[in-house]
């Protein structure tokens, strides 16, 4: 079914009894709902994309069949970065994707997905749900007529791919580097050149020599893309996405217009799909770690202590000056940085110091 | 309505209609089903007891109210340690606690709870849901007409409150400290007296002097114990719960007797409890170690690395002797460690690595 007959499909299933302030109209038959998400990953895409199927999945199931997701691919009915603009006015009812992609329309977007040197994905899930930040995120997005909630999560990144080691700040220095958002702007300042490219495209532009290097995610999403075989040296750790959140954003006329029961189930769907993905992340990219290095023969690089400190240094002025962009990019940005000092505190004390505790030399 | 009252009701309620293997019947009224819960938890227990009552109304309101589910505390119906019984023998239809409560049926259950210097909360999740952990825990759980799920996590514990320093590893020598499982084994092989009290009488044995030392869970749940006046020093990390992960049981006749929809009901609102609970506690204890540290002066002090490196090969001993206990244990020890080993050069780059580069003297 294309979009034209899928548009003529929903508008012959809804009834007239539905009114969702005017501003969308889920297809309804035989009592059903049928709500569209549009995505912003390519068809069928590792991780992310299965994870919004699974999503659908789970809330095509919870509810009996009552209330089912049909999942679209980035540029099945809108390109990828035009997801927010269809939710708003209403072309679809739900997206699926990384809110950076709205920066545009405000820089509040960046950190409710990704902060260089900012909060892991348990810490940004701590921070929305037990912080208070879900509150502003809501009003960050009412204005667009969009509900926002967590999704999905991918984990701790990996710095990228590298054809030259970075032994020193300096070498990032005319670099041509794949790097989006926030991370960007780091690298543009120490020297390199950011360069922005989906992510079908870095195995080609590493291999024809258009870029000198690339992030991507991480191990699973990386060796699918087949990236060791156009790069020589793999950097961690992935200062600038250390917890990249993805999200579901709802139609407020359509989110308004359920019931407590599939506002609830959409909710939990979110809920246990943003746990599931970030195991899911944790496992995958384990294994594929193992296959790079075991396999292909992949060298593992750290960016050294002074490059990130340099980098950090980079960073906290970057996302500084990006507070400055609005009043409500400041207030986001005051309780953001508020939450992340007593986060790392924590972090300190509790996983950093076990981990670095269960790395000492001992039999297991 | 207490245990008489109730069981009148349920059987009243039930009808004629439903057979489950004969193991347990749900209470049955106008077509609504209502399950009963029995918890390891006090009641009204800051934490786990309040995730235990959120699944339960997660379930209630995805169901539209046709599935109900209702939390007993620890000694309403049963005692803390005989939920898995209870939920075994169709007393109650499922249990919300700690596996590590089983460990007298098979020290295998402790790989689902917590090991010393094991996975993470997220790491268990990965190993369970993508690590092809779930078939071996529910083979475990099988036998016991038991089928197990995770549904809560309260992430990295504190090592717990002293009133002298601990140097080097010899400072344990004599020391009665309460702390159970597997952390007690270890404690116990460097000279320490290892001490079985509940939560609830901590507080008064450190004032007493009954116990020297004492570990609950984390800054939030030790907070809410006053364990702060009681004893001066506040050591970390928790080397014997890096993850501690609760668990759902549910009675196998229970569960098969449920629809498609209840089952995914029910483990879409675990798997969103789990996500939910882990980011509690890193939210809580961050805001509840300020308070310590800064309304109540507690002294934190940091295990030594000696100290650390010998409690973990201590640990590696203790381990491997319990995998020893049969093969079924041996079998998820070799699965649980094979798990590990990539889980941890995972971690080294990624979390690890991130973490350590976040703490680095830089402006943020």
């Amino acid at each position: 079914m294309d979009r034209r007959e899928f548009l003529s499909a929903s508008a012959a299933a809804a009834t007239g009894g539905l009114s969702l302030d005017g501003l969308s109209r889920p297809a309804l038959a035989n009592g059903a709902k049928t709500l569209t998400m549009v995505t912003t990953w390519p068809k069928d895409y590792v991780g992310l994309g299965e994870s919004a199927s699974r999503l659908a999945a789970r809330v095509r199931t919870m509810s009996g069949g009552r209330l089912s997701i049909t999942v679209y691919a980035a540029g099945e009915l809108v390109p990828a970065f035009e997801a927010f603009e269809a939710v708003a006015n209403g072309t679809a009812d739900l997206y699926h994707g990384a809110e950076t992609y709205w920066e545009s329309r405000s820089s509040a977007f960046n950190f409710f997905c990704a902060v260089p040197f900012g909060l892991t994905a348990i810490e940004t899930s701590a921070w929305i749900h037990h912080g208070g930040a879900q509150a502003l995120w809501d009003a960050l997005s009412a204005p667009y007529g969009i509900k926002p909630m967590l999704a999905s999560a991918t984990g701790v990144q990996m710095g990228g791919w590298f054809n030259k080691e970075i032994k020193r700040v300096e070498d990032f220095k005319g670099l041509r580097m794949r790097i989006p958002g926030l991370g960007a702007r780091i690298l543009k300042e120490v020297g390199a050149v950011p360069v922005a490219l989906p992510g079908s495209q870095i195995h080609d532009a590493l291999r024809d020599g258009a870029i000198d290097a690339a992030e991507w995610i991480g191990p699973w999403s990386d060796l699918a893309l087949d990236l060791q075989k156009v790069a020589r040296y793999y950097y961690y750790p992935g200062f600038h996405e250390p917890g990249t959140s993805l999200a579901v954003g709802i139609n407020l006329g359509v989110w308004r217009g359920l019931s407590d029961q599939e506002r609830a189930i959409i909710e939990a769907a979110c809920g246990a799909e943003h746990a599931f993905s970030l195991a899911e992340y944790n496992a995958r990219n384990g294994d594929a770690l193992h296959t790079l290095v075991t396999n292909h023969g992949v060298q593992l690089r750290a960016f050294p202590t002074q490059v990130l400190l340099e980098l950090g240094k980079t960073a906290g002025r970057v996302v500084r000056a990006a507070a400055a962009d609005s009043p409500e990019t400041r207030r986001i940005y005051d309780h953001y940085t508020a939450f992340r000092r007593k986060a790392l505190t924590w972090a300190q004390l509790s996983d950093q110091a076990f981990w670095n505790a269960r790395s000492l030399p001992f039999e297991y």
